[in-house]
Order: structure tokens, then sequence, then C-alpha cells
């Protein structure tokens, strides 16, 4: 049967569960996160509107909300974290995406460090955090624009680099297209990219690469 | 100084030096591919024409090549190889990009299984893989026209899979526009998207995750 | 004359009219509604607006409202449904379009199973249903995000599948071209492509090929 | 097992095998001619240049070639041709795409009436021909420039309209996209798009309806 | 001097002024109708909102306000009409954009005739009033979606056909790409196309020819 | 029937036929233009190469060809020329698409003048020829790169302009887009655009603009 | 260190700083100014709302407002002026991000003249202001449809003109994408583009222009 | 009259004249050529092939041709160099487009300086070279693929970096477009954009701003 693939391909497995909260219904939203919280499981919610967070608590009081990162978390378990994360972000507009990334990476269990606001247009900002950098099994970067900080990252590390492209920007941003292009086209190697201001495909992806990295391979 | 960073972002220290061969005028490629070879690197020529590589034999006598993978390789030293790489893909058109792939992550020391022409219009050839597909510490599938294969393993492994569209198609597939799109919209988590046609940015990424699993972090 | 023309291209002949709402009057709208009713023939009113079902359910109260669908409905005649469309989605998100699509369906004649949230990420899910799927005259597949569902059902029957990208999902979704060019370029074969959202063409199209298959051509 | 999956997808049982020639290697290509003729089954080539077809005819003297279609067929059996199905275009440069449909069409078992060069800019010519449209099964509408044929004829008949937009055309044509969106965006209704220049896929699309309506599923 | 050249560009000329009022703050708008208004000229308003006529005719009484075309009119003067252009549309949803037009080429003398909602996917609807659209001097044809019309009457009149695709539609319409493009690259001869959604544009083109036509150059 | 629409669309009546010869077999080609020939009409050939302009003197002795315009040319009867059309470009490079126009608008019957390399990137060019472009009744103006030259002529004369985009230039020029969205959004008014590269059809809308204007409606 | 370089490339060096409203949280943003404003800096504020405004305002009395550029100023030290540059307008459509270019550059210390809307489609508006304009170090030329202001004026000067494309204009305009294509296609030479609706991007880049003609080096 | 205009615009007075070669027919070309050199002036021709060169040369003995920068130059008179312009490139497949930069801002009269393959994917060997960068009076940064080096120098030198997006690349850099993208996008202060791969006019707007700070304002 397929109950083994469905089994395999749970990373989440003891660490619960994530609802994608966008356009979902009032209704809808409340009966998932019952469901989930029956069982015991942790949730986390993203892309949540304050407005359903609010909903959320009057049923499951222990409920906590995260204004930046639009996230409703329940927290029932208490597993200890590994390895090492980095969160880095170009500019401040793009933390609410970077710390979609960083709660969802922290909630799978990994260890974080934020560095944000270390975009290359002023390149010694990111020269004087390198270090602390490269001390991280894999770096999540974060970037709207013109994009660039992935590359740079990339140049300076030998870890794999995940590059978020974010929708921040105007006029030729073209809603997130230009620095996509630009992660993309990078030649720096070593770059992974995910959809446009796509936080939680990053810490999971983030999350797969730091835990293969500290031996623990999914169980 | 910066000779610390140049240091720490080598993977290939020790593995030997990749050179792209593209738009390279003769004169220019021989005397680098010289270069390494005085050295006694390994060295590694991706995207060469047969007249490159035929130019560059006559210098270096036991340089190879590949043709589908448009590779050149001079391959001096014997490292055991580590871990495992699965390549896929999703028809036989893509096998260049595919062979790029694979032959590069060899040359930087990944064992690597090949497991083509695993389409998802016939889901029974990908079904009856997906066991050995598992085995794999990071996966690199490689489609063309609706690019649809990254994200169906995704679903089935919690192994990071590095998604590769290439331009293989016509119409529509605007030169790999339409694979390269649905890679980064996959709902499947664990995906990281690198350029159209990007065999070796797939197999550098792949290498690293592939070490990092291993306990060999770049040294 | 052309009046031979008019009557031949009429599939609802007997099965009553349809209404495209979106931007209408609320005047226009509802002369428009109150004119067929006059006639006693079925009227259905695709992508409505609560705020148009209550102005139409003041003239004409036996009027029904379908909030996910977006579809008001006056059904008077009771016709035998025929024959067997499956309307299949990748995730929830996508259920609006499929019930303008089953439900435009049955209100043509059809009968309908719907089987949602089967997205080739968990191909499993659709695995599990590929039986029910396979005794349907054509296949109706919504997807949104990276829009791969239509090309897996198609290589695992052989019945037309219909293929309605949705726009469902963000950034590098692009509104829908990301699902739209992917089912335009599948190599499954056997796949007929409608416009992004476009629940009601796919219902067409498919009515007419399940009357074509139960030998009612139209008549 | 999944052997059921495959037979059931496969609408050219006893039918023979379609090859896509694009692209493969000589020696790759005429292997799997003469793989498939061993067992005796009927081939189609499609894509084929001239010189692809000379090295088959050496191995397979009655391969037969079509300029036009750029089709190889190798047909062995004779089975009876079954219901009707329209191809029209809209210029004479839309032809190739057409007969590649045409020829495909016929080979899967099709009768085809093909009705060439009655473009929308002269619509008299399309009128005088609409009684023998409507006596097909479906119709497959091949277009290119603005792409309206399908359009209007789907307005004529009610039949399913399979609409192949084609990359004739020059200037903002842009490759087909504007023939493409032009169908995509019909407002007629029992429009089904396939992939820019795609004459196979609409000859399969168009076989399978024309199967089902003669109560022929597939066996 | 430009004078000169300032004198010969007005096809306005003792037909009063236009304003586009859309984006305009409302202290500039009225200020700016106040000029014309005291120099005793004819205005017209395109693209206004209701509340920006409110305010116009606070100060000027005898302006009128149509909702449907969004067109504020201030007609003092009663200049004879001359020639005739006919005003086609697709679709009802084509009519703002049609009236912006019709109004227009009324304001600025020529006499016109309203011919909507003869889309090409009913051919006969267009067909039953070929005749009346051929008196024209030229031909204003609106359509959204797939934009098919102008093309269409194109193939049927001598005289110059002005195209204006319309925003209208959905999905892969991308906010009237699709009609746009249809009308650039009809097949049919002398086809003028305009801005998406400019009726004014065409109006004004239309008075110019329709007034060379009644020997009526500028002056 | 529709003998009456035919007729009425001939703009050429008496005035010969145009043949496309882009992309068309030599055998289709020739006996298309000896087809004509034989009727005693002129006939136009257009996108022609050199070698099928050999071809198709050797049939016919006394076809003539225009290097720059890609025009073979059989001119038989001798029409007096009326009107006149002002035919301008940008740049030396626009002249191609502007002596199609130029020719195809003479071969209908219409005196032309030529006024080329006026781009607007030294106005004072194009100012010191302003005096000849009015007196035309309608100007083509031709320009690649930006294509600003249609929207200057027109804010400095009365009559409708015909925008004739060129895909001269380079880099994010794609193919002609940029001066074709120029052109589409200019401000001035009387502006009629037609495909990229498309002088034929300026040409053909052109004349009729003349014809009109010279009280000779198509007759 | 790297001290240096952020020293360096400081322009704004006793002249305040810039900070970019748009996005920021009222908290964030409030003490960003009250940050600077302890610091006896100027701060200019671009892209602020006047409720940011309001609440900047409150704590800081003597800050300043300007509703159309939407720039927020307190100016504490008074700089001489020097230099000059020539800020001209399209339209009075394109004025908003021509003031944010000319309030900031007055703020950085430059001279500035406005000439506004002297638009291409009427060009004696511009040619009458053509002397002034000469006067300048550089020209900030800001235009949206189609943009063709900075290629025409680029033609008349040997100054460097900075093109700013408007996203103002509707339809084929695609948010500022026409005008944008127009200013890198223009062939007049000296002409730097910079990002839609980048008022202060120009404005920047134009005071380093006229810092460096002055002999002012950032010092 | 507007000779004054002409004579303002003409930075290169003095200097010589520059010809486009590309696409210019070897007769037109030649005659061009003796035209300039029988004044007596300077002449280069950009985009000139070796052929057109060959051709030049049999005319004009002392013609010179740079293969990289695909340069004819006749060089006579002997202007004293001025000022410094940096030009720096990502990559060695950018020199080509750097080198039509340097050598055209050399034949202009301006010192350059040549900083090449410091792309920031190695942002160490950019900062080795930054001190130098920094003694210009203004920097050409010509990049490809992800196109980030210009606002990488930007937020280092307070000088005008002139941003010269070039083709180099593959896949999702569509021809330029995403380090086209990257540089209108960048969050560094002071970048001018050109067209993609235009080094002409980067090398002419370099000059102004060299010549401006040199104080030699043209004359
Ligand atoms: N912010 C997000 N972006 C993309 N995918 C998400 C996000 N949050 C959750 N998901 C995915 O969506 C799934 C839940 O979707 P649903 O079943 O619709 O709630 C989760 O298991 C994740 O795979
Ligand atoms: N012209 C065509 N366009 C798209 N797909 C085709 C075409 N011709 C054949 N095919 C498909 O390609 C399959 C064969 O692919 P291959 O195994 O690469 O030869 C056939 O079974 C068809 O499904
Ligand atoms: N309107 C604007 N458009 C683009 N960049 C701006 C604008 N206004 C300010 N900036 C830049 O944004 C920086 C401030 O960003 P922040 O630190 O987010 O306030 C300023 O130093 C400028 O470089
Ligand atoms: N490589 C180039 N890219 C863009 N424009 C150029 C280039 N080389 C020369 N030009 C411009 O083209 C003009 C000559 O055009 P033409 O009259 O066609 O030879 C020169 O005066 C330059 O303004
Ligand atoms: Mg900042
Ligand atoms: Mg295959
Ligand atoms: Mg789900
Ligand atoms: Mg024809
Ligand atoms: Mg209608
Ligand atoms: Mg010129
Ligand atoms: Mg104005
Ligand atoms: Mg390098």
């Amino acid at each position: 049967g397929f109950a083994k693939l469905d089994h395999h391909r749970k990373l989440r497995s003891g660490f619960g569960e994530v609802i994608y909260c966008s356009g979902k219904s009032m209704d809808h939203l409340v009966k998932i996160f019952l469901n989930f919280d029956e069982k015991g499981v942790d949730v986390l919610g993203t892309r949540a509107t304050r407005e359903q967070y609010e909903k959320v608590k009057e049923m499951i009081p222990d409920a906590e909300y995260d204004e930046i990162a639009r996230i409703i978390r329940i927290q029932r378990t208490n597993h200890e974290k590994k390895g090492l994360i980095a969160v880095c972000t170009g500019g401040t507009s793009d933390i609410p995406v970077a710390e979609e990334a960083a709660q969802t990476a922290e909630f799978f269990g990994s260890n974080v460090i934020r560095i944000y606001d270390v975009g290359v247009a002023g390149i010694h900002r990111l020269l004087s955090k390198i270090g602390a950098i490269q001390e991280a099994n894999c770096i999540i970067a974060v970037a709207g624009m013109e994009g660039a900080l992935p590359g740079v990252i990339a140049g300076m590390v030998d870890k794999p680099v995940i590059a978020v492209p974010t929708s921040v920007g105007y006029g030729s941003n073209f809603g997130g297209l230009s620095s996509l292009l630009t992660m993309l086209n990078s030649c720096a190697e070593g770059i992974a990219v995910v959809n446009i201001d796509n936080g939680f495909g990053a810490a999971y992806l983030g999350t797969q690469i730091n835990r293969l990295t500290e031996g623990n391979h999914g169980e």
C-alpha cells in the first residue's frame, strides 16, 4: 500500500502540523485547528490574519499569534532544537517573509540565527556578519527588489543557500519577478530557489538539510 | 584578508576545477585547461563542443569527452565516492541535462544512481522505482515540458529534491518557462529550484547536501 | 436563414439558459432572469454575488444560491441525468472552480462524481481513487499552483481530460499562468485545456462529450 | 500491479505506436522504429525530417513519408475507419499542422474531412462549408495569427471544437502566443485548446471523442 | 512660430475641448472645466466618476453625465452632424468602452449608429446587421475576451475598421492583452488598432476619417 | 448569397492582387502567380526572397523585384495615382518596412511622398519636413527602437497617422515590443497602430483613407 | 575596516537622511524619525501617507508635508544650493513623481527648475522651453504612457538626461512597462534610466552629477 | 533655425563620428566611412563584423579593428585624454560589451581603467579593487546573468554608476531581462541603467559625466 509512502514524506512527524490559512473560511479553519488540537499535536498556521487568530483563540485559548510572521502557533510539546539555520534579509521590509521562515524552522526543531538588513547595497554590513553565517548548516537568504543577497552569500560560504525572493519593491519589480530571476541566474554555486514570498517552503527545505547534517534523517 | 573567504567557499577543494566552456575562445580555453592541468588537479569542462574537446585533447591527451553531457574530463586522482544522489528525468530528451548533473556530481565525489524516463504521464514507471529513489540523500529531478516530476517525487520522499527545469518542449513551453514555473509553484514540500537546463548547478547543490549528510563538511 | 445555425448550437436546448452575472448591473440582471423565468426554462447564473442573488430572489422566490460555486439556480424541470463526468481537484482551494463545473454539468443533465483534494504532491490520494475516475466518460481536472493533476490523470485513463487551471497560488503563479502553461505542455495524451478558472466552459465541453458518448447528440 | 493502468491508457492499442522524432539521434530513432516494426505493429513518426525518413527507409523499405505533415508511416494492418473528424484551417500556412492532425487521426482509425483556408477574414468561405462541418463528431480547428477560427466554428456547431493555435505569423504574434490566447479566451462554448502547433495532441483528443461517440470505448 | 502647428492639430477646433478626468484632483478638475466654460466652448470630460460630475455640476448646472460612458458633457453649441460611424461591440460588457467612443464621436460632430452584442461566437447576429455596417464611412469595433470582431467585420466591408480591445474577460485575458494581440495579428486588411479600453482614441481617429470622407478637412 | 460581401471587401478590385510569399513553397507560389497573370490583373508579391523572384521571372519575364522592399511586382495596367500618403521613418534601418508600405500604396493607386530618417532623437530633421507631411491625406510613420515618431507627428498634423512599429533594435526591444507599446500608449490623438513590421497592412489602411478622402469609395 | 567605505558612499553627509516610509509600521517609522531628529540632521521621508505625517508631526512639530510629492521634511540646516537640475514632465499626471525628484534634489542641495507638461504630443511646448533646459547641468525627464520625452530632450541638449518612466497610463501601458522600454531603447545618446516612478533615485543620481559639475565631489 | 540645437547636442564635436555598422549593407557602410574620412574626422564603427572591416580597410588602409569589441577605428587626431572612467565586468563573458564601452570612451577622450571579472559571487575580488574604482569620476559596471555588480559597487562609491546589463547567460536569463531588472531594482543609490549590451550608450553617458567633472562642458 501507499501508507509507507505517506509515512516517509512526513518531515513533521512528531513535530506537528502546518495549516495554510490564507483564503480558508472561518468555519473550515477552526474545524481543522480543533481537529489537530484534539490529537495533541503541535499546530502552526501560516498566512493567518489577526481575525482568523482571534476566532481560533476563542476555541483554543493557548494559541499564540505573531503579527509580523502572520503565524498562529499552538505548541504543546517541547523538542530540543538541533543544528543551526541562518536566516538573513536584504532589507527591513523582507522581515515578514524571513520571520515566516524562521518561526517555521524553529517549529520543526531547528535552531535559528536571525541576521537582518544586510543587503548588498551596503556590503560592509554583510561582511561584518559573515563569521556568524558560516556557522550554520544552511542559510535562508530573503531579498526583494534586486535580490542579490543570496548570490553574494553563496560566494562566501560553502553550505547550501536557500534563496527566497520577495515581492518587496515597485515598478519593474513586477511582483517579485526581478528578485526571482536574479536568484535563478546567480553565478554563485549552491543556491536553491523557492517561490516568491515562500518563507514556509524555505524553512521546510532548510530543516531537511539541517537534519540530514545532524544525522537525523527524518525519524 | 579575504583568503579565508575564498578557501571556505571551495566545495571542489581537493576535487578539481570546473570550466564553463560555452562561448570561450579556443585560445583562452586551452590556456585555462593547461593551467589547471599543470597544477595536477582534476578538471571538468561543461557545455563543451566536440571541437573544443579535440583542441584540448591535442594538448592533454588523456582528456575524455562525453557527447551527451557535453563534458570534457581530465581525471588524475581517485577519490572514493560517498553517499548517494538519485538523478531522475521525465523523458529521454532531458537526459543531456541529467548527464551534466550526474557526471558533475560524480566528479565532485558523490555516488549517483540514474533513473531516467519516469515522467508523470505514465506514473507507474515512477512508482516502480520509488524504492531506489528513497535510498538517496537527495534527488535531482530533471524535467521539461510540464515539469511535474519534482513535485510528485517530493511528495513521496522526505529528502530535498533539486528541481531542474529543461528547455525541452515547444510552443507555449517558451524556452523552459513552463517547467520552471511548475517547479516554483509546486505544492509539494522540500523542492529547491535551479535555472533552466542548469545540470551543473543542481549537481553542486546536491553534492553540498550529500556531503553534509555524510558528515563531510567540505574538508 | 441563420435560424438553423442558431438552433444547432444550443446544447442547452431543453436544459435551460446560463447567465454570466459578473459585472452586470442589478437592473439588467434581474430583467434577464425574469425574462427567462417567464418562458418557464431553467436558469443558471454563474459568477454571482450573494447580493445579486438576493435581488433575484426578491422577484423569483424559488431561486437558490450556492455560496461556494457562486451559482444562482432556478430549476423547474426535472430531466433524468445521463452518463458520468468525474470532477477532480488538486487542493481544497480549487473547489469553488470545481463546483462551478460540477453544478453546471449537473444543470446540463450529466451525472457528476466529485473527487477533491487529490493533488499530485500526495499521489497515493489520487491512486486510491483512480478506479472511480476510470468509470467516467470524461474527467474535469481542476488545479492551481503547479497544475500537474490533469497530466497525471490523463496518463491513467483513456478518456478525454478537460484541464482547468485555477488562479490559486501566489508569487510566480502569476494569476494562474503557471498552471495554464503546465497543462498546455503536458506530455500526457488526451488533454483539453480551457481558460484559467473557467469551470463553466469545462462543464459545457464535458457535457458535449458525455452526451456524445451516451448517444445523445444534442437533441 | 500497474499493468492495468498502462493497458487502460492506450488508445492506440491495436492501432500502432507513435514516435516523436524531433531531436532524436539517428541511431536511437532507427532502433525504436525497428523495435516496433519487429512486433508487427503499425508505426507513426511525427516531426520527422526527410533525412530521418531516408535512414528509416533503408532499414524498413515500406516506410512512407509525408513532406508537409513531416510524418513517417509504416502501415501494415488495415482497420476500418469510423466516425468523422473535420479538420479545418484558417490559412494555407496552417496546413502542415493540420496535416499532422489529419494523418494522425486517420492512423488512429478516424475518418477525416479536410476543410482548409476558411479563415474568418473572409467569413463566406466558412459559411459555405458549415454544412459539411456539422456532420462531424468533433472539429479540429487550426489557426495562426489571430486564431479566431475555432471560436466562430464553435458558435455554429454543437460538437466539441479542438482548437490548435499555430506559430504562423510575425511580430506581435510572439511565436503563437496571440492565437493561443485568442482560443483560450473565446466566448464561444465547447472549445478545447491544445499547445501551439500540437497537431498530434489534437488528433489524439479528437480520436478519443470520435470513438466515444461511435460507441467504441477504446477496445 | 509654432502657433501654426498648434492650430493645425486641433480636430476639435470649433467642437470643444476634451478633459481626461481620471486621477485629477477635484480642485484641479473643476478649475479646468470652469476655464473652458468661460470661453463658451463645449466641453467633454472622459473617465469621470459620478463624484467628479457632481462637483462640476455644482459650478456648471447644465453639465450632464452619462453613467455608462463615464462622460461629463457641457454642450452649448449645436453643430450639424455629418457622415456616419458605426460603433459595434462583441458583447454587452464592452458597451461602456463603446459608449465612450460613440458619445465622443457625436461630440466631435459625427453621426453614429450603434450595433451592440454582435460577437463572432454567434455570427448570425453580425451577418444580419452587415448591411447597416456597410453604410458607415468607418467602423469602430469594440471587443474583449478573444477580440475577433474587428477581423471578421474588416473581411466584410471595405472601410477602415478601428479596433478597440477591451479589458473585459478573466484569466489568460491578462487585462486585455489577448484581445489586443488578436487585433494586431488579424489577417483581415484595413484594421487600425488603438490601446486597450481606449474608446476616446478610437472616436478621435474615426472622426478624422469620417470628416476626410465628407470633404471636411478639419476646418 | 455572400458574393456581395466578397465584392464589397475588395479594395484592390481593378488594382490587382497581393500575394504574401513568405513560407510558400516554390511550386505553390509560381502556380498562384501564373494563375493571376493569366487573368491579366496586376500582381504584387510581398516578403519575397530573391530566389522566389527568380523562379517567378522564369515563367513571367516582366516580373520586377525590389531588393529592399522584398517585393515582386507584375504591373500591366496603368491607373492614374490619386491623393497623397506620406511615408516617414525614424532611421535608415526602418526603410525596408517603409518601402513595403510605400510600394504597396503606389500599387493600390496612391501617390506617395517618402520622408526617411527623421527620428525624434534629432527633432530638427522632422521639423524641417513638417510642411510636406501636412500636405498628405494620411501619414504612415515607421519606427523601431523607441518608436516615438508617430506620436510626435500626430501632434503636428490633424490627419490620421498609421503607426508601424519595426523590429529594429536590440536588447530590451524584444523583437519590436518596445516600439509597439510606445505607439499604442501615445498621448497624441489620431494614431492607428498595425502589427510589427507590417508595412503592407499600413499601406492598405492608408489607401482606404486616402481614397475616402478623394471621394473614391472603393469603386 | 569598512567604515571608510560607508563614509565614502554617503552623498547626503551633511545633508540629512532619507527614509522610505512606504510599508513601514507607524511605531517603527516614528522611532526612526525621532532617532535622526535627535542627532539634529535634516530628514526627508518619501512615499509617506498623510496619516504617517500626522503621527510624525505629533512628535516633531516642525515636520512639513507635501501632499503631491508625498514627502515629509524636517529641515533644520540651511545649505546654499548649487548648480542646476531641470525637472521636466510629459503630462500633469507625472507631477507627483517629478515633485518627489525635485524636492529630493533640493533637499540634497541642488537648485531645481521645474518645466512641466511639455510632452512630445505637442512638441512646440517643449521647443519653447528648450533654452531654459539647456542651462541645467543635467535633466530629469519624467514621463508615463509612451515615455518619449527623455529621448527628444536628449537629442536637443548635451547633458545627461535621467529618464524616469511613470506608471501613468492604462491598458497596454502594463504598469509603466511601455514607458520604461521606450526609454531604454531610445536612439538618442546620453540617457540614464531609473526604475518606474523612482523620482528619488533620479534625484540622487542627478545630484551626484550636478555636484561633480560644480566641483563639489561629495565632501 | 535648429542648427543651434544640432550643434549643442554633439558631444563628439572635435572627437569624430560613430557609425552603427550592424545591419548596414556593405555599399552603404563603405560610403559612410569614406564620407567621414574625407572630412578628416576620426571615425568609430561599432557592432562591425570582420568582413565589414576588411571591406573598409580596402578603401581606408589605416582603419584598425578590434575583434573583441567589434569596433573599426580610424584615428587621425590625437586629443589628450581627460578624467577617468572605470569599466568593470562581472565575468569574462561580459568583456566584449565592456570593451565596446571602454574603447568608445577612449575615442571620446576619456581615460579608462579596466577592472574585469570582479563579479559578486566572489566578492573579495571586487573588494581588493575598490580603491582603484573610487578614483574614477564615474563607473561603468557591465554584468550578465544576475547583474548584481552595479548595485554592490554603487554601495561602495559615491560617483554615478552606469549599469550595463548583458545578454550573457541562459535559461531564465531571457536574453538579458534578468540582469536588466536587477539593475533597475537595485536598492543602492546612484545607478543609471542603459539598454542590454549597450556598451556604446554607457560610454557616451560616461563621457558626458566625466567631462562635466573635468570642467569641460562639451566645447
Ligand atoms: N505559507 C505557506 N506557503 C506554502 N505552503 C504552505 C504554507 N503554509 C503551509 N503550507 C503547506 O500547505 C499544507 C497545508 O495545506 P492545507 O491542507 O490546505 O491546510 C501544509 O502541509 C504545507 O505543506
Ligand atoms: N508531434 C507530437 N507532439 C507532442 N507529442 C507527441 C508528438 N508525437 C508523438 N508524441 C508523443 O510522444 C510519445 C513518444 O515519445 P517518445 O517516447 O519520446 O518517442 C508518443 O507516444 C506521443 O505521446
Ligand atoms: N522613494 C524611494 N525609492 C527608492 N528608494 C528610496 C526612496 N526613498 C528612500 N529610498 C532609499 O531607502 C533608504 C532608506 O531605506 P530604509 O532604511 O528602509 O528607510 C534611503 O537611504 C534611500 O536609499
Ligand atoms: N553600438 C551602438 N549601440 C547603440 N547606438 C549606437 C551604437 N553605435 C552607434 N550608435 C548610434 O548610432 C548613430 C549612428 O547611427 P547611423 O546613422 O545609423 O549610423 C551614432 O551616432 C550613435 O548615436
Ligand atoms: Mg535599510
Ligand atoms: Mg518516453
Ligand atoms: Mg491539502
Ligand atoms: Mg488565404
Ligand atoms: Mg451576448
Ligand atoms: Mg541616422
Ligand atoms: Mg497635457
Ligand atoms: Mg569568472
